[in-house]
This record gives structure tokens, C-alpha cells and sequence, in this order.
């Protein structure tokens, strides 16, 4: 759905306007009369005259076209002016109103009512629970925002959950000098949602940038969808609040437990290409600066006048996984003559303390032949000339435009005039290094990932489709669906009875490995369930006899065993790894692979991937740390099988929306063979 | 060494002032005529008076006493100078001159000069190749920063190794209001060192917090020493630049090429109980707002007028470490009675959008109860008053001045006067929520360092001195020594021909283990001059002839052979970890343990320990991940006997400087016993 049309207004009419200055409906008309050219009707059936304009008694009594109705009253009356609203052929309602779902209990009872009304209804509505929308060209500010706060007109859009937030952010940005081409508080986005606006600003040409602040999403594909398809052409912004929020109810998978809430989040992000910021400050820095550079290079620049300047962003750029690019000799030829004795031509390029603005110019005219990032770094001292060399800066780069300039101005203010020359011609200027490296590594993602075609190879087939598991599932049980799609494992036999175990043992042979499989030992282990290295018919016995007591104690009744080979007969040196699969309520399956044993616990060395899983997660799988130890360990058609485990486990996945987690852990690596040994489905 | 009397100086000389005005003694003139009211003895042969004052021909014509003399005059002319001024038994000379061991060759010569020549004379130096010493109180600037940077007076110390950046942080500071005791430009620092700094800072009472831009040192130890003691005292703030500067030269040892360059730096900083920043605007906020709050507690409380700007503060305090307090009953039913039926009463507390500053300051005065560090997030929203809840803020804290009150006044124009308010009351004022959580993680740890008391009982003993290691060795000579200091290894023998083969195998056994054992094959795994698993007399003779084949390609004469006990007999679940040694130029021993075989070198999980290693970096080792892996995988005895030869290690290295590297890779535990297999000491 394309929204941008609600954009572009004649009219507006407020709803819940009010003679007292203190109400929402106050600020909304006081905001619309100072920003909006088109025709504004205040509604408020108890007086005739509002802030000059004459006042009507409802939408109803308007005669004229209205394009966007704002309503702010009681949300026990929403829903009654929203039919009005319908009534009068009112295409968008803004509905400032709190008191819905974010309250519970009578709230999401009134929301309820609202998207039933909405499912048959031609209205749209963006809310409720939000602080309104703006548009700078053509300019109309519907929000109850503080009408001292100006917002500048610029390019980049912005949405966001949090109302404070946004109001603060609006603020903080006029100071800085940030324009806007569109503000969205998109509050509980009952009809309207994050991705209906991210596509609609994707053909919207006074967007150029787009920043999402985001605490939860009710539609993760949707948002997926419209995030990737945005990104293919501008960038992306997100911070996202509420990372560490503790998950709700405890987790039964081992998987799930690891995966977290914020995981799938950082998958998603990943996916779409999104830039993910941690302050609001780097948000700032993107939105300012993210249209004016592109960064195709991950090899950085620094051309400095103070060498300890340069040794901090050097660090930085170190330490954010970008590289300092080499100079060949013809370059290093051409800066030993522009530049003095002292200097130093390799980066990063001292050009010392008395580097006047035209040393900055000729070492700027070399640095440019390599058509990577520069970080231009000035330092004021004594003989400096901040102005400028900020001039010299900005007009080398009108001859080079395609070369990115990021110049960090260090200091106060001696350079606040050479600052501000930088930044209202739209050339990116930081007060500090750490800056401007975030910003560089932050498009140098975005734009790696827009240039990469993504060839998904999972489908579902009709044999994951058939397997209809409807129960948590333990053991043999589930081994044998894992042994259906065709993942290696361990031999195993299940019983329930002593008079089965010597048939049992027959088939399976010694060394062999006796378990207790129930739902309610999901952790066998911890109680001592798991009886390995069993050498022969009275060890076998004596295992039965003290599982058996065990199951008493835990009181399982009519307990079930496992009976399987001891894989490490098969050599001494092995490897535990653990695969799994955890369903994420937004973003659906994510398939997980790390090290097992007691090492899954302890260190954080499990990758996740989001389903559907390409062949290009598994190069970078294979280029991680678990991919280089795998390599290592194990053959490479051991390292293939595993993979191929994995998108196994995405079609099972895919195919079963109720199957929640799996975890094969661990599965036992050997130099040239591999083996699932533990088996655990949960729905 | 005190240096604190050098700052009251009475006179100071400029010798190389000059009609210059482009010249560094011009400047320094200036400043000096700007700032000091003592006596200025411009010193140039060729001129009778400068900027107004009489000019004498050399130190030896002024007839009064001089204090400091400030040297700005060619490197070459700097010595001959230094001798007139200590005839004219000046204590201190500030070199300026650059010139010096920073451009390598003639001026290491020069330097080194200088040396002798101090080693024998009166007069100390600071210097060269520095911008020059600072005091605000008495004043003086006896620098050639640029005249027009203010400097303002205040509590932060600050010692530069940069000069341009002091420069810059010179600059910048003056715009923030941030004010300084004293200021050091240390230069090439080859006589006064940082250690005498902040020696003398320590018990200077017009500083109380020392901030440090440093790249590297002359000595460690020194560091060390008065870094302990400092701190003890008042906090220490380090920037350290060069964080990622690539190893001089190849490193042998395993243990070496993990430790790095900076590893150790980061140990002494912890050691030292320093806080160390990465950018430039956190040091800024340590300098100001350090010594007005004091931290005992990690547990964070959040008080805000808007949900989102809480959701972000409560991830940042989660990605650092901290955490959020939890509220007993009667601080809720407390918080219920002052706050709306809106409101949310647990932490983090929202006050919601329409909070007074009356709803502030009752809040507030709920909160102090817990007396825990307060993050008060106010964003700009349509009802908000901003300067009115700053004055709620700021008198509330004078009723209870031991709570840390940080606040986050988000937004621009609007709360500029609310954050000037604060700031002015010497009251801890941010923009962004990461600001107000680094500066309390920050100060968490520095507190929590300085209430610990350190028990050290690593010491030397004649066992360890006696071992007398010359050369790199290896393999059964190395055992032999880790023998010696009971660190329990495999059985082994060391031969060189066939014929000793028959007798080393009867008194080691079967299964075992055959390796070369030379100097040239630090990495045997790599030519497959490790075999393992031998089980019988056919197959050690062939693994023999074998390795004597690889000898030969390795170009190996005489090789030795080593056989080994193949501990894996003792059991199949098993568990390689590394232990190691590396010796730091600078700050002397660091002992590793970590994870061994190819987990060391994909995963980062090795701690390193800075020598002498105390009983309380051997609990931490026990909560890290690395201990707790040991502790789940091994009994109890397993993992004292492994720490205890941490200690043994510490002991070696630190009897024996000459010993560069240990490697200890792999030690193999069991549930209930360990062995070390393999054994590499260089020197």
C-alpha cells in the first residue's frame, strides 16, 4: 500500500480541539496553523470560534473535502468518530488518543473493536497512541509536539515507536541542524504499520534516508519484505530498543535459550541490510550524512597535521574491522615531494603540525587517485588555519565528488566557524575520529550488502510437509524423523522392558550407551540418565538396574529407554558440535550451529542463521571461527554433510509451523564421519 | 622524585624567544606575559628587548634567580644551552625543541647526550619535543599553544604524550568549561617521566583526577608503581593510542603471538585500577564529573518522563555489565502513592510524559532510600518544564548529597538553559543515556579496584633462580625443568638413534608417543613430526623410520627423538588447555591459560594474568568462562593443581629475566588427573 498520498493534505480536521491550551487538540491546532497552507476545521461541538477559525460541531457538518482527520479525545469515543469519520469520506485518521492496548485489559478490548471496524471500514488510521505525522514539503506539522520545536526541512524520514523519544530526538535535531522529510509516530500501528511507511518512503524522493527507532514489530515477514526491498535503495536506519529484555516463561531448547530475544532482531537487521545504531547520536550522524557518501571500500584514508590524532583513529579503525589502505610507490614518490622531511607518506599521513591549507589541498589532490574514504583530521595549533583548510577540503572534493571526505575537526572553538563551513555545504564533519570511522564501517556495510544477489536454495518438499509431529518428541522417537530427512546418527534401539534389553543389545553392541528418553528429562545429564562406555552384558544390566531407580526417583511412570551404539568406538579424537533451530515469533525459523559438550554453555560460539538460509551464509559460516574449527578438525565432506544439516533443519522448519525448537546436541564430528547422538523436538 | 615545587616558579627564561612572531619562543612569551606574574627573562643575543621586555644575551647575564627555563632553540644548539643554564643553577629546563630520538639517527645521538650529561648535573628536564607545562593556580602557560586557547582553571590534571592533541583537548575543553589544575606536554619524556608526574599529582590538592594521553613507555614498573598509588588516592583516566600497532618482528611462541601488544597494557591498567577510556569525549566527561560522584554499586535505578529513552538506557546498562536495582515492597508502595495510576513504579521508573518537576523531586526523594547510583532521563514533551526540574534535581541532591544523581536531559534548544543549570552546580549533565552508563560502569570499577587490598605471594625462590636456561629448548630438556618445579607431565625419554629405540619403548610402554625434538620445528603438528597412538613394537619402529625421513626433508642433522606415555590411555574424555608465559618489555611476566589445540587459535578464549598473580585473579580465573569450563569438565583437584602452576610459571619467569616465552600446549586433563605434553621455553 503506498501511503505517501496522505501526505500531501488540502485539509485537516481536528477532532477534540479544545479552548484549553493544555489539551493535545490545542497543540495539534496550534502546530496546523503556523505549518499548514490547506484548510484546517477544528471540531468541537460545544464552541463556534477556535483559535480564529470557525469551529463545526462534527465532520459531518464540514461540507467541504476533508483529506486527513486528527482525533484527539477520549479513547471511549474513538471508535463512535471514527465511523463520522468513515461517514464523511475521510480517508486517514491520525488517532492521538491513548488508552488502547498499551493499557491492556478494557484498552485491547477498545483496540479490538477498532481493527474489527477497520477489517470492513475504507478508513485508514495510523495510531493510536501516537504523537501524530509531519510532512515538511509540502509542510504540515499534525502532531502535538511543543510548537516552540521547528523541524527542518531535509531528507530524512523518520519513524518511530516511542513518542518521548521522538519528541526529544526533534528537538535535539533543529539544534544540530538535521532536516526531516517525514516524521511518523506510528504509536501501537494497529492498521498502518512499520512496513506500510518503509515502502511507501522507498519511491518518496524527498526521502533520501530513513531512521526507525523500534521496540517491537506485530509483523516480522512484512517487515522483512519491505526492509530488504527499501534498502536496495537508500539507507536504512535502526535502533532498536529493548535488546535485553529477559524472555518471557522459560525456555525449554537449549537453542532457544541462546538464541534470546534480540537475535533474531540482529538477523533480521542483517538481512535487509539495515545500519544498526546503539546512540542517538550516531543516528544523527547517519541521518545528516548517510545520502552525501558512498562507501565502497572498507580500506581507509587518514590524512592528520597531529600524529596522535591519527594513532587514535587508526585504533578505531582497527578495532571496527576496517583496514588502513597500502600506498604503491608511485603514490609514496608523489607525497615524499608535496610533503616536508618530517612528514610521514605512509598512512596514516602526518602532514605535521604547520600543515598549511594548501599542504592539506596537494596531499588531498594525491590521496584521491586511490578512491577510498579519506579521514581528514585537523588538529588547531599554533600556525593553523582552520577556516581555511576547511575552504581547501571542500573544494578539492567538488573536483573529486565521488571520493568520500570525512573530515574530523578537532578542538572547540577556534574551529566552530571551519565546522560549520563543512557542514552547511552538506560535507560529513565530526568532532571526533570515533565518528567518523562508525560512519565509514556503517556504509561500508550497507552498500556490501546492496551489491550482493541472494540466491535462496531451501524449499519446502512434500517429505518434510508429511511429517505432522504434533508432541514434544524425545530420543528414538525423534530420531527416526531426523533419519527420514536424512541426518546421520548413532545406531538406536527403544525399549521398555528388561525382557527387551538382551534383543536390544544383540542389534546394537557393545560398546553401547543406555539413556532414559522422557519428555520430562530434558536435561538427562544433570540427573544422571545417560549411561555411556557400556563394555558389556553386566555393565548393560547394571545400567538398566540404576536407570530404573532413577526413573523411579523422578517419577516417571512406564519410562521408556534408548538403547545406541557408543560412537566413540569409532575414534578417539572427536568433536562436539551442537545444531538446532529455534522459531522466532516475528522473523520465523533461525538455524543454529556451535560448539556442543560443555562448551555450547560456557562460550558464546553458536551462529544463528534466519531462515531461509543461502549459500552465502554458508561461506560466511565457513569463514567464522566454528567454520575455521570444523575445517580444521574435520574433512570436508564432513563439514558439507553438517551444512547440508542445516538447511535440512530450515525445510523441516519451514515446512512445520508448530514444530518451535530442535536441538541435535551434540552431534560428533570424527575426522571423516559425523554422528547426531541426542534428539529433541519441541512444539 | 616531587616535581610539584617546579610549578610555583618565581622567574621563568624564554631562551630562543624571538621578533618572530611565527617562531614557538614568540609564543611562548606571549602566553608567559599573558598568564604569569612572576619575572620573564626573554633571552636572544642578537636583540635588546622583545614584546616589551628587556631581552639579555644568556642565562648567565640574568643576575637574579630563575626557576624554569623554557628551551625553544634548535636541537643541535640544546645542549650547550642546558650546561649555561645548569652554571646558572636553574633546577628545571622545559625542552620544546624537537629533533630529537623522534626522527632516529642523529637525534637518538643527541638525546643520548643529554643523558650523560643529566646523569651527572642538577638540573632536571621535561622534554624534549613538547609543547611545554601548564599551572592554573598560580598561573602560568609556558607553552606555544595558540594564545587565543583559554585554558581554564579547574580539578583535571592532564599529561600528553601528543602535543597536537593536548592542543586540540586544550581547545575543546575551553569550550566545554571543562577546567585543569595542570597541564604536562611530556614529550620524548627522557627525563621526567610520567611515573614522577603522577607521583607528584598524587598529593597535589589542586588535582583530583589525572587524565593521560599515552602511546608508550620507558618503564613499565615505574608506571605501575605510581599508577597503584595514585589511584589509591584520587582516579586515573588513560587513553592509550596504538592499541593496534602490529608486533615488531615474528613471534615464536604461541603464548607470545596471543598476548599481543596491547594485552599488557590492558593488564597494567587494571592492575593499576586506572579507567581506561577509547574516545575523547568520554575522557572529557571522567575529568569533569569524577570527582564529584563516587560509585559503590552496580546496581543502576532509572527515573524518566518517557518509556523509550528508558528501553535504551536499560540496554545500555545491560551491554556494560550493570545492572538494574531491584525495589522492595515498601519503596513500590511508596513510588504508587506519589505517581499516576499510568506510571510504571518498577525500575526503570516512568513518570510518563506530564511529570512536573514536583513529580521529580518526590520521586527522586522515594529513590535516594536505596542510595545507588540514579539516572534521571528528562526528554522536552509538550507539559515538560525543563530548567524547573533541573532546580527540582539539583535541590534534591543537596538534601542528599552521597546518591549519585546523573542526568540525561535529551532534546536541544529547549533544555539548553535546564543542562547550563546543572553544569554550573558541578552537577553530572548529559546528552545521550551511553554517556550517563559509561561514567558509571566507569567509577563502578575504579571503586571497586581501589576497596581491594591486594595479597601477593608470588615470590621468588632459589629453586627457580638456580635453573639457569640459556637457549631456547624443547621437548624432554624442557620437561626436565618443568620437572624440577613439579608441574606434572607425560612420562618420556629423549634418544637419537635406532638402537636406544628398543629401551626407551620398554621403559615408556605402549600405546606412546613419537616426535622430533628440535629447535627448528616449533611447529611439529604442521610437518607431521608428531605421532601418536603407537601400539606395538612394528609400529613404533615404523613411526621411527618415518619421522627420520621428515628429519632428514626438514634438514635436520642429528635429530633427537622424543617418546612419550600416549596419555590418552588414561581415559577418553579429555580436555586440552594451554598454559603459557610471555614477558612484556614493559611491565614485565604475563601467565596464560586458556583452551589448547585448535580451540587456541580460533577462539580468543585465553586470560592472561600480570605477574606476581594474586589469589584474587585466580577467583576470577575460576567465574571466568575458562574456569568454568575447567571446573564442570575436572574434579576440584584438577583445577588447583593446573592454577598452582600459574603460580609455578610466575616464579619461573620471574627468577629467570632472560626467559622471553613459555608454552605449556597442550596440557591434558582428565576428570582426575593432568599431564603437560608438550614443552617449549624460549629465551
Amino acid at each position: 500500500m503506498d501511503i505517501k498520498r496522505f501526505f500531501e493534505p488540502e485539509s485537516i480536521a481536528v477532532i477534540g480541539a479544545s479552548r484549553d491550551p493544555n489539551k493535545v487538540g490545542s497543540a495539534v491546532l496550534k502546530n496546523l496553523i503556523i505549518t499548514f497552507r490547506g484548510k484546517i476545521f477544528p471540531i468541537n461541538p460545544f464552541v463556534d470560534e477556535l483559535q480564529g477559525l470557525k469551529a463545526y460541531k462534527s465532520v459531518l457538518s464540514v461540507k467541504e473535502k476533508i483529506d486527513i482527520a486528527v482525533i484527539a479525545i477520549p479513547a471511549e469515543m474513538v471508535l463512535g468518530i471514527l465511523k463520522e469519520c468513515e461517514k464523511a469520506k475521510i480517508p486517514l485518521a491520525v488517532i492521538l488518543s491513548a488508552g488502547f492496548n498499551e493499557i491492556g485489559g478494557e484498552g485491547t478490548k477498545r483496540e479490538e473493536e477498532i481493527k474489527k471496524f477497520l477489517s470492513k471500514a475504507k478508513i485508514r488510521i495510523i495510531g493510536p497512541n501516537c504523537l501524530g505525522i509531519i510532512n515538511t514539503d509540502p509542510n504540515f506539522n499534525a502532531t502535538f509536539l511543543d510548537p516552540n520545536s521547528k523541524v527542518i526541512k531535509g531528507h530524512a524520514g523518520f519513524i518511530s515507536q516511542s513518542g518521548a523519544l521522538l519528541s526529544a530526538v526533534v528537538d535535539d535535531a533543529s539544534t544540530n541542524n538535521i532536516g526531516f522529510s517525514k516524521i511518523i509516530s506510528i504509536g501501537n500501528a494497529t492498521d498502518i504499520s512499520e512496513a506500510d511507511i518503509i515502502e511507501s518512503f522507498k519511491t518518496d524522493e524527498k526521502t533520501k534516508v530513513l531512521a526507525l527507532y523500534l521496540e517491537g514489530l506485530n509483523n516480522g515477514k512484512d517487515f522483512l519484505k519491505a526492509g530488504q526491498s527499501f534498502s536496495q535503495e537508500k539507507p536504512l536506519l535502526v535502533l532498536k530498543g529493548g535488546k535485553f529484555k529477559s524472555t518471557s516463561g522459560a525456555v525449554s531448547s537449549h537453542t532457544g535459550s541462546m538464541a534470546g530475544d534480540y537475535k533474531a532482531y540482529e538477523l533480521a537487521f542483517n538481512r535487509i541490510g539495515a545500519i544498526s545504531v546503539e546512540n542517538i547520536d550516531d543516528l544523527f550522524n547517519f541521518m545528516r550524512d548517510a545520502p552525501n557518501i558512498k562507501v565502497n571500500s572498507d580500506e581507509v584514508i587518514i590524512a592528520t597535521n597531529a600524529g596522535g590524532a591519527g594513532v587514535v583513529t587508526t585504533d578505531h579503525i582497527s578495532s571496527s574491522g576496517l583496514k588502513l589502505a597500502k600506498f604503491n610507490d608511485k603514490l609514496l614518490n608523489e607525497l615524499a615531494k608535496a610533503l616536508p622531511k618530517e612528514a610521514n607518506i605512509h598512512n596514516p599521513v602526518d602532514m605535521v603540525g604547520d600543515a598549511t591549507p594548501e599542504r592539506y589541498r596537494d596531499t588531498l589532490e594525491i590521496l584521491v587517485q586511490m578512491n577510498k574514504p579519506i579521514i581528514i583530521l585537523f588538529s588547531p595549533q599554533e600556525m593553523s588555519q582552520p577556516l581555511e583548510t576547511a575552504k581547501q577540503i571542500y573544494e578539492t572534493h567538488l573536483r573529486h565528488p565521488s571520493v568520500p571526505f570525512l573530515s574530523v575537526f578537532l578542538g572547540g572553538a577556534r574551529v566552530e566557524k571551519a565546522r560549520r563551513f563543512l557542514l552547511e555545504r552538506s560535507m560529513p564533519i565530526y568532532e571526533y575520529p570515533n565518528e567518523a570511522v562508525f560512519m565509514i564501517k556503517g556504509l561500508f556495510t550497507y552498500y556490501s550488502h546492496r551489491a550482493q544477489t541472494f540466491k535462496l536454495i531451501a524449499k519446502e518438499k512434500a517429505k518434510y510437509r508429511d511429517l505432522k509431529i504434533k508432541t514434544d518428541i524425545f530420543g528414538i522417537d525423534a530420531k527416526k524423523v531426523f533419519d527420514s530427512i536424512g541426518i546421520k546418527s548413532a545406531d538406536g534401539i527403544k525399549f521398555t522392558s528388561y525382557k527387551e534389553l538382551e534383543k536390544s543389545a544383540e542389534k546394537i553392541g557393545y560398546p553401547c550407551v543406555l539413556k532414559i528418553e522422557s519428555n520430562f528429562l530434558a536435561h538427562k545429564n544433570k540427573v544422571g540418565a545417560v549411561i555411556v562406555g557400556i563394555k558389556d552384558r553386566k555393565a548393560l544390566e547394571d545400567a538398566f538396574m540404576k536407570l530404573s531407580k532413577i526413573a523411579k526417583e523422578q517419577k516417571i511412570n512406564k519410562a521408556s529407554f534408548g538403547l545406541y551404539e557408543d560412537v566413540s568406538k569409532f575414534g578417539e579424537d572427536k568433536m562436539e558440535i551442537l545444531v538446532g533451530a529455534h522459531r522466532d515469533p516475528q522473523f520465523g525459523p533461525m538455524i543454529a550451529i556451535g560448539l556442543g559438550g560443555i562448551f555450547a554453555n560456557e562460550l558464546n560460539e553458536t551462529t544463528f542463521l534466519l531462515s531461509p538460509i543461502s549459500d552465502q551464509d554458508i561461506d560466511e559460516l565457513k569463514a567464522s571461527k566454528i567454520g575455521r574449527i570444523i575445517s580444521e578438525f574435520s574433512s570436508e565432506s564432513v563439514f558439507n554433510e553438517l551444512t547440508g544439516y542445516l538447511f535440512k533443519l530450515d525445510k523441516l522448519m519451514t515446512a512445520n509451523n508448530n514444530i518451535k525448537d530442535i536441538d541435535l546436541n551434540p552431534i560428533i564430528l570424527f575426522k571423516d564421519k559425523l554422528f547426531a547422538t541426542d534428539f529433541k523436538i519441541f512444539v
